[in-house]
């Protein structure tokens, strides 16, 4: 392999999103008395993501990052669990928990690593300004913000991928996408990229039915980003 | 003001393209014992910069990045000044010479300073690949890198700083250019962005004959990245 830059899906691969935002909802609604089944909010949210995407990818909808369909999906959901009466201001706060989504504890590590060997750069389905935001709240050392709100093109479409090798100037073989989804890895693979897998088997908490382990001819195989790292040679 | 990110203007304010080039090849050419006039190379390639862009910006060419552009200008002129009979490997090293270009001493400090206040972005007409490489051999701590490719529109195009605030979900008045460079900072200023003026009066070296100080009403000026720095409260 001659891989010069590894780009990383950042929602499960890098950050603990389910985890995060429990957590950080429930401490918010605790010192508001909200009576909100929180883990249900999240869940059905997250579960609004791959839909509204397939929207925006199927022609439904024109361009919309993912902020704006977060906070569409949000706006129809919160009322289901118990979110009501909140300001505009607030329900926004509460959108921008996506903003602030805590790494997984290998994370940070693992590509601090990994920086001097390789260009490091995110390839997430997220906007530019949640991708920056997260990287300077939680110390992630990445090299540039590749997404598909530059390409206008969510991934698995092959705009995405191919896109960031473009701007790279590198071949596709030169790049490596690391991830925690078989899906998102096939992608890649189809247009020529690396691939890494990562497995996280608790990204979805009890609700987790898939990726719990490689189902392709990933390049690389690890349990966490450090053990990636000590594999990529880093 | 209300400033949120900080966009800046590379080759000239932050990097002394001149005295980089032409100190690096001189010494690569010694080294061949090549009887080249490197700072007549070095003048007329930088004199090809704006005519080419233009091309692009004016619709002669299809998009073609500053890579590209330079790789051809640099082709036309190298016989002019005596550099022949190279490979192309040595062409492409020659060519790629800007992407080593380095600092200004004041620079990193400068820019190191602000980043815990700021998000800190190039806005150039260089590539993404150009742009990388420089961060990660000079030491630039860039949050993420914006610039013409992206946009596909070079400075002055208003498409450029237009688009940056939008991917950084940013109003205009919440994002400053920094540039040595009056006609750079009037485009932004006229689409609405803040603007820093940084004095850089021997970037052309003998042959400047513009910005030697402000000409419009800037937010900012200041005689290095230091100095902006600490005016910019950081």
């Amino acid at each position: 392999m001659d891989v010069r830059a590894i780009l990383f899906d950042v929602f499960g691969t890098v950050v603990d999103w389910r985890g995060s935002l429990i957590e950080e909802l429930q401490a918010w609604g605790a010192e508001r008395a909200l009576t909100v089944d929180w883990p249900g909010l999240v869940d059905a949210w997250r579960g609004a993501y791959a839909p509204s995407m397939d929207r925006v990818r199927h022609g439904e909808l024109p361009w919309t990052n993912l902020d704006a369909l977060h906070r569409a999906s949000l706006a129809e959901l919160a009322p289901r669990y118990g979110l009501v009466d909140q300001s505009p201001q607030d329900m926004e706060w509460v959108n921008l928990g996506w903003h602030r989504l805590r790494p997984w504890p290998d994370s940070v590590p693992g590509l601090v690593r990994l920086r001097p060997h390789y260009i490091l750069s995110p390839l997430s389905n997220a906007n530019v300004a949640l991708l920056v935001d997260m990287a300077r709240l939680r110390g992630l050392p990445w090299d540039l913000v590749l997404c598909a709100e530059v390409f206008q093109h969510y991934k698995p479409d092959p705009e995405s991928y191919l896109g960031a090798c473009r701007l790279l100037a590198l071949e596709p073989s030169q790049v490596m996408l690391c991830a925690a989804h078989n899906a998102d890895l096939a992608a890649a693979q189809r247009v020529g990229l690396r691939t890494g897998f990562i497995k996280r088997v608790t990204e979805y908490g009890p609700h987790q039915v898939r990726d719990f382990g490689p189902e392709g001819e990933w390049d690389v195989v690890a349990d966490d980003l450090e053990k990636f790292a000590a594999k990529m040679a880093a």
